[in-house]
């Protein structure tokens, strides 16, 4: 569902070894280890993934449809062939799908969009109509309204303060907004907050369309006519079945009426071509667009209202679809109750051969590769679970609800999730939980790069080095002599259950950066497009599967579940170092915008013929008391330490204490601190998000907001608020120490 | 010339007041300037304005043509009308006028360019065809080439580094720049310099086209068919008529043949419009610009080199024509030979009512306005001499050629010269000499600002309070406490030979900054465009007479020439920061960079489908020695702070001291202080550039460089000769130094 667009990972210059200890392994049980994994990683075979993608694109596969079913079908087929038990469970839910839709503007000339890919001759399966889902976007509501238009930028609620200070109200307008700033979904959601009876979402050719490079089929930018499909479901208050909430939509779960429903929009919303907003953004005006609202199309942007007028007309079948979520188990060899999982979707809004299959190729030839090492008698410790998840991109559908039918067990027994969502050409991007972050470079570190002849870890460290701007010392330096920094996880694929519901490490990891295009979530996402202009030789698809699979195995045959404290410890103090500035830049910003409003600056630099309102005086915040966070922090900065002295003194000859110690316990209590970070009272104004060191952003959708309820009170300027959840957040990170500190006293026991 | 685009200005809040002391003047001296000041301001007209502004923009008035004399004539006889003493100054200029002119696409397809802006029924002027100059770029060579097309961007250095990183060379080829990013001249300069052929500069419209705004005549922004003329002779080596450089252009001056001249371009070079770039930059392929390389066309930017070939051919009238200086003098009545000049040109590219009539126009509201002040009574105390220029346009000729022809006297007898050139809506925009920033400050605090209602200053203050980033506190509180600093002179209009070559004290002003618009340099900068959107009431026309005006008159009859070496040696101080700032940045960048070579950085993030060249390994630049630029500095920071004392001390007791002093000795030693700060020798590669504190860039035109010989050696990795320049301007400083410690010693004499 979510690309990757931007390089996530932060650096120590040392040449890649497949030799060396592993941390959690003692020195045999590393020796043996590197060895199956040098084998594992032998097996991928690019070919086989053209052959994948070839198959599993072949015709549209969005939930509920034939081909999806299909698909599950032949993976767990295909899995079963490998020697692996495979399950499919199955979940009913409530997925629309367009009845009607229509989109014209009445006023000042008439135009009626397209709202229509056209197929492309050279594109084999573009001409798959029948099959095709249409450009919409999933969770609107029905909706029949005619208005002016306003032009609202990206529509996130920077640009509606904006718009206040220019007079202009979206009070019974149609808004239309360009795709990217936010997730698509916050742009109906804050659409409808200011008034907004309907919203459009049109693709502007600056951003992935002709002026972003060549457009399809003569290069892989998004076509006039190309448009983005997609979900706008509330997921940021919870993502999954919108009529069961927190538990598994099995056949006989209690559903909630539609009426009840909290995760559809306020207004209905449909997303565009640049080929038919260009009429509609043409005929408005008004004010000129800020500069930085002003895209690719060849006219100049106005903000309106008006004089463009449209009447927007949507219906759906509000039907339940099934989902085939594919389950394949390798039971552990000496704690089957710690599980490894790994996920990547299956379905996709149209054939999607980017997004999903280019990611689930790679996890497929994972599960083949230690099919093959199980006939050779290797045997993991842990139990392994591979997982294709269905309906993932109407809301994480399939992911969400088989973690909510399951999540007592999980809390129990799952030590990591691994997700993939697509694959493209470039650097290795990783983004998770802080107490993986150690492991994951080094797995990096054992992967070579099919193009640079490097490890993936050292061309990652390059790109950290190449993109730090000049005046980045310190940036560079860290760069050089640290593990890379992974970023945090926000939203957007199948880790969300995992990590924000459940409380389980997660990790999300995809190669990319040398490639883009246009063509996310249309009819153009296919095969022909893919092998044209994407990782065309599938050579980083086989480095997706030797990453995510080398991570899988190492973290299921390891005696001592490899999460570490200190790089994580590192990331809080960031943190809160971070929402501590933002506390002080709100109170000097709004203290210093005050001051201005009372100098007459605002009066004084108006242009009449251009008006600007001054912003509103604001009442000046008060300084927060962040000490129960520093608190918070002193005892984990404090377990971390003793944990490292700790596994430190068990990791002495070669492992020696490892031996004698109680392992399940310690790995019991090393499961226990990621949940340990978790609340059961969830963020302020959405429960079922109960991690609180990360979240999707309530009003980015996709980008992480980190202490997020403290970040979202002060952003909000809800300074009460923000002062209990420093208090309430301090307490988890105690609570996160104590975890660590039962691990600690669990491996002095082996002393 | 050169128009205003951003806010020069940077600020102590207090309210206006035209009452209380003047720097300069004794108390009873004060009282009566401020009388003849507050009267002066009642007088200039806004219907005025707009008359002068119809008459002389009526028809074309390029050098040369039968308008831009008739003009001249009629200037000069307003001034006579208005009792004043007016003279033609005549000079014989080369001014090359297009002869032949064909830009045609040859492969893959056939496309000749219009080069030719259409009439527009609703404004009357525009088509004027016979009188019309074509579009052209003055000072280009004669030409007949055929070559692939590749696009350079801006066409400055920074843009050949991007190309040779990228593996693009011009060698041969003909380069499509878009204008913007330096001055037009460096472009064909840095194309030749790489071995181009030639050069097409386009406008386009992501700068002053649709994405800026309406189009002209619905709004004021560049039509597709509009481009922009424009001078490219290679004024940063010198400007003026290319065959007499340094000396006048009178009807005996020795004259270099065209074959010696320096100042042509090495390449032929035409302006085009976007209407006539776009086919070209459409048949282009190859590489993909870089982002921030691409325009506003709904195109896909492409580098070439071709396929896309085109055939220029131009070829020139190498005339020699006249230019008519109107030179209006009011005789001073205590120091005649203490002069206070002011000048705007009247000479266009074509009507030019924008560029520069609307300077011009209230610059003869101040003549008219004196003229009567002096029917009652008013007497400077200096000489005041009004200039008329003629041929700036093509290269600052008319002023030009009168410094020099008058060079010595220059030298002798000017204390300040003042320009303008071309006026808008919006805010005071002054650069200039910092001996000059009290002064100007002074002066924005007695103009009212005709639409805000409050002064000009405190508009102007006000505009830095909200243009500061929300980190930049101390810049706040530096506009709160303090003169709000000016910018410093690069080049673009006529206070460059006074400036930069005859070390004359200078500023330039004008308003503007709320009024954009895209007709600079075209057939549309009109009456029609200027009446409909730009100062359509000529409020701010006013504005500037008020504001020039009294700033001629304070100067005039100040006892002490109100010049301050407070303010100057603070700027002084942030350029010596600056320049050891950008010495040791360079010595960084340079550092780092040969490491990351070393370390593989390049290689590692190289993407083979798109390859980019590592840059090359550089020697590391030595530390360099800063101690004789310090030294100068501390000298000046001295003497500077003795003659504020000095002046203190003479200030008091309603300035009875003033009385007893020679001001004739003090204020020839206060002229000398901007003399001191120049060098006969000039720039290391120009040496009619003898200003050492500003020169326009070498490379940038239109951009300042401050401390020129010692910046413009550090970026260009001369470190030898940075040395050599650090010891020269160290020097410079302390003869400056001295020259105000002998005004401080005059002044001394009369405690």
């Amino acid at each position: 569902m979510k690309r990757f667009v931007v390089y996530f990972l932060c650096a120590t210059l040392a040449s890649a070894a497949e030799s060396g200890p592993l941390r959690g392994y003692s020195t045999d049980a590393a020796r043996t280890e590197r060895e199956w994994e040098a084998k594992f990683r032998a097996i991928p075979d690019s070919a086989a993934l053209r052959a994948y993608m070839q198959r599993l694109s072949a015709r549209p596969h969005h939930v509920g449809s034939p081909y999806g079913k299909d698909n599950a079908e032949w993976i767990a087929a295909k899995a079963r062939e490998w020697g692996l038990d495979a399950q499919i469970e199955t979940f009913d839910v409530l997925f629309p799908t367009p009845k009607e839709r229509l989109l014209e503007m009445t006023e000042p000339v008439r135009f009626t969009a397209k709202i229509a890919e056209p197929a492309v001759s050279a594109d084999p399966t573009s001409s798959q109509r029948d099959e095709q889902l249409p450009v919409y976007n999933a969770y609107s509501i029905d909706g029949d309204v005619t208005a002016p238009l306003v032009y609202v930028n990206y529509g996130i609620p920077a640009d509606y303060e904006e718009l206040d200070r220019l007079g202009i109200s979206v009070k019974g307008a149609i808004v239309i907004a360009r795709y990217g700033g936010s997730w698509r979904g916050i742009k109906p959601k804050v659409a409808g907050e200011h008034g907004a009876i309907g919203c459009l979402i049109y693709s502007d050719p600056r951003d992935d369309g002709y002026a972003a490079g060549d457009v399809f089929p003569n290069g892989p930018f998004r076509p006039s006519d190309g448009a983005q499909r997609g979900s706008v479901m509330d997921m940021p208050v919870y993502p999954g079945d919108p009529m069961t909430p927190g538990v598994g939509a099995t056949k006989d779960a209690k559903r909630l009426p539609l009426s009840e429903v909290k995760t559809l929009t306020t207004i209905p919303v449909m997303p565009i071509s640049y080929g038919d907003a260009q009429p509609l953004l043409a005929a408005m005006n008004g004010r000129i667009a800020p500069p930085a609202w002003r895209g690719g199309l060849p006219i100049t942007y106005h903000l309106g209202p008006g004089p463009a007028k449209v009447h927007l007309k949507l219906k759906f079948n509000w039907d339940t679809k099934p989902l085939y979520d594919v389950i394949v188990r390798i039971p552990g060899s000496t704690f089957p109750d710690e599980w490894i999982i790994r996920g990547n979707h299956h379905d996709a809004w149209v054939n999607g051969a980017e997004d999903p299959i280019s990611g689930l190729g790679p996890m497929m030839e994972e599960m083949r590769a230690m099919g093959t090492l199980l006939k050779q008698g290797w045997r993991p410790k842990r139990t392994i679970i591979y997982c294709a998840w269905d309906g993932e991109e109407p809301g994480l559908l399939g992911s969400t609800e088989w973690a909510e039918t399951h999540a007592a067990e999980l809390q129990r027994k799952a030590a990591v999730y691994i997700n993939s969502d697509g694959n493209g050409r470039g650097i290795l991007q990783v983004e998770g939980s802080h107490t993986l972050e150690k492991f994951i470079n080094s797995v990096a570190k054992d992967i070579d790069d099919p193009e640079a002849k490097i490890t993936v870890w050292k061309r990652m460290q390059a790109m950290r080095l190449a993109l730090a701007p000049e005046a980045a010392v310190a940036e560079r330096a860290e760069a050089r002599s640290r593990d890379l920094r992974i970023g945090a996880l926000g939203s957007g694929s199948d880790y969300t259950a995992f990590l924000d519901h459940l409380g389980i490490a997660s990790v999300n990891m995809g190669f990319g950066g040398e490639d883009g295009g246009g063509i996310y979530h249309s009819i153009y996402d296919d095969f022909y497009w893919y092998t044209h202009f994407a990782d065309t030789d599938f050579a980083y698809g086989r480095a997706l599967a030797q990453t995510a699979g080398t991570s899988v195995m190492r973290l299921a045959s390891a005696e001592l579940l490899p999460l570490d404290f200190d790089n994580f410890t590192d990331t809080i103090r960031k943190y809160i170092d971070e929402v501590q500035k933002l506390a002080r830049d709100k109170r000097d910003q709004i203290v210093e915008r005050n001051r201005q409003i009372d100098e007459g600056v605002f009066a004084a630099i108006n242009d009449p013929r251009r008006p600007r309102n001054a912003p509103p005086k604001e009442t000046t915040p008060p300084f927060l008391n962040f000490a129960p966070l520093e608190n918070g922090f002193a005892a984990l900065l404090r377990t971390a330490k003793a944990y490292d002295d700790a596994l430190a003194h068990a990791g002495e000859n070669g492992g020696a204490a490892l031996a004698r110690a109680s392992l399940r316990d310690v790995n019991a209590r090393l499961i226990a601190v990621e949940r340990a970070l978790t609340l059961n009272e969830g963020l302020p104004n959405r429960d079922w998000f109960k991690h609180q060191i990360y979240a999707p952003g309530f009003y980015t959708g996709y980008g992480v907001k980190t202490l997020p309820a403290v970040r979202e009170s002060i952003e909000q300027k809800d300074w009460k608020l923000a002062e209990e959840q420093i208090v309430k957040v301090g307490k988890v990170l105690e609570n996160a120490g104590e975890a660590i500190q039962g691990a600690t006293t669990e491996l002095d026991r082996a002393k």
